[in-house]
């Protein structure tokens, strides 16, 4: 059984007093049972040559949620740092709203491990890209 | 809907006859909906200091049940290789039964992306390691 | 012998073209030898908690320089993608000025594989992060 | 100036100690510089379909050339375990004399980050695969 210790509406406020420029990129829209995702509406200044979503775009993505899922797990722990992300890139995807939600696989004292799926509304069988993810939490 | 055009006992058949050296390292346990899981038993030699299975071991899993995995889509195709293997180590695996199972992220023309689940019988909420492998397919 | 078909100059020519999004992220400081370096001036707005550059700022400068370093080396292949992205985030580096350096290992006729380095000016030997980055380039 | 507390007959007298399963994979030729390498001799058994080193061998190799960088780093510590390792493998080295280097990208309290470069004899320009790996060193 996973606990999660803070809710969507605590991350936000979280992130609105520590991480300001992270403001808007992108919203909780669902946490519990060791997932979260988050939402966010890809427009012009997301996109790359070809008309489809950024690599930096759904890289952010990937990192934002796993970053949100550790909150949710360990609580307001700022300092928390992002150690090794890998992510394969598997479709491009078009300007329009993408999911990307988080899983926990390990949750350590010194590291958290996640895997983070990305795609479009519905279409989670056929993902846009998938990451790793490791945080190492800050000691004490 | 994704369809394999090996089955198990196929795929068995296939690397005895081009990849002896490889059978009895591990066996098929199930293949179907973009999934195949492969099947060890570690023993005296697969462990490391601390009597765990070792990283090699878990690896040469990974990227047998990804392998595995390729085969079952495409066919008898001995030379699709490996361009790129991610693994991350998340619990310490006791000898015994270890399972991996490898899931389809995409089937592409020239490239193949799956991710691959390592853990324990009965233990697939808390995977031993995680993997993503990426297969090339030769041109034709 | 690694030839380079694309000065700096081209490169910046190419990216106002095609990637005015980009233009103004980084310049190109140095190509070469299979080599090629940009420079980011690391501002306000590329912080998170903690007043250190951000994970999605550094693994855009990744991506970046790979991507330049391969328009060097193929010439104006807007649509060259990438695949597959790792990155280690070593120390937390303070704003400032911040070079990457991508370089070659592998020009295929399908896939493009490269190592990047970033580290602040004149601390080669101290990385803040360390990426491997793979693109595959468009058929014909 | 980075510090090597063990040689590399040091190196070997340990894990033929603690680590007999692995004497005979490959040996030390070099220890220095933040720097490590190992030689390992190619022969049947590590070949895959088409006569081509394994992706297997070659992942233990890279992690090996990594595990020995570390004791020589931080000294005799069994318990040093890998928790990440990507692999790009670029081309199909035929059997015989392979040679892996390790080299120090970050030497943390808690994490040692490397990368390692798989190459034959004299074609460090042209390497068969390049790793990243991070090794977690036990508390204390």
């Amino acid at each position: 059984m996973t606990t999660h210790v803070l809710s969507a509406d605590q991350i936000h406020g979280f992130i609105q007093e520590h991480f300001p420029q992270a403001v808007g990129f992108a919203h909780v829209t669902a946490v519990g049972e060791g997932r979260l995702t988050i939402e966010l509406e890809a427009g012009e200044h997301h996109l790359r040559p070809g008309g489809t979503v950024s690599g930096p775009t759904l890289m952010t993505m990937a990192d934002t949620a796993m970053y949100y899922l550790v909150l949710s797990l360990v609580g307001p722990v700022a300092l928390a740092v992002t150690t090794n992300l890998n992510i394969n890139f598997l479709r491009r995807p078009p300007p329009g709203v993408l999911l990307a939600t988080a899983r926990l696989l390990k949750l350590g004292q010194r590291l958290v491990v996640g895997e983070v799926a990305i795609h479009g509304p519905g279409a989670e069988a056929d993902p846009v890209a998938h990451a790793t993810v490791t945080y190492a939490l800050p000691p004490g």
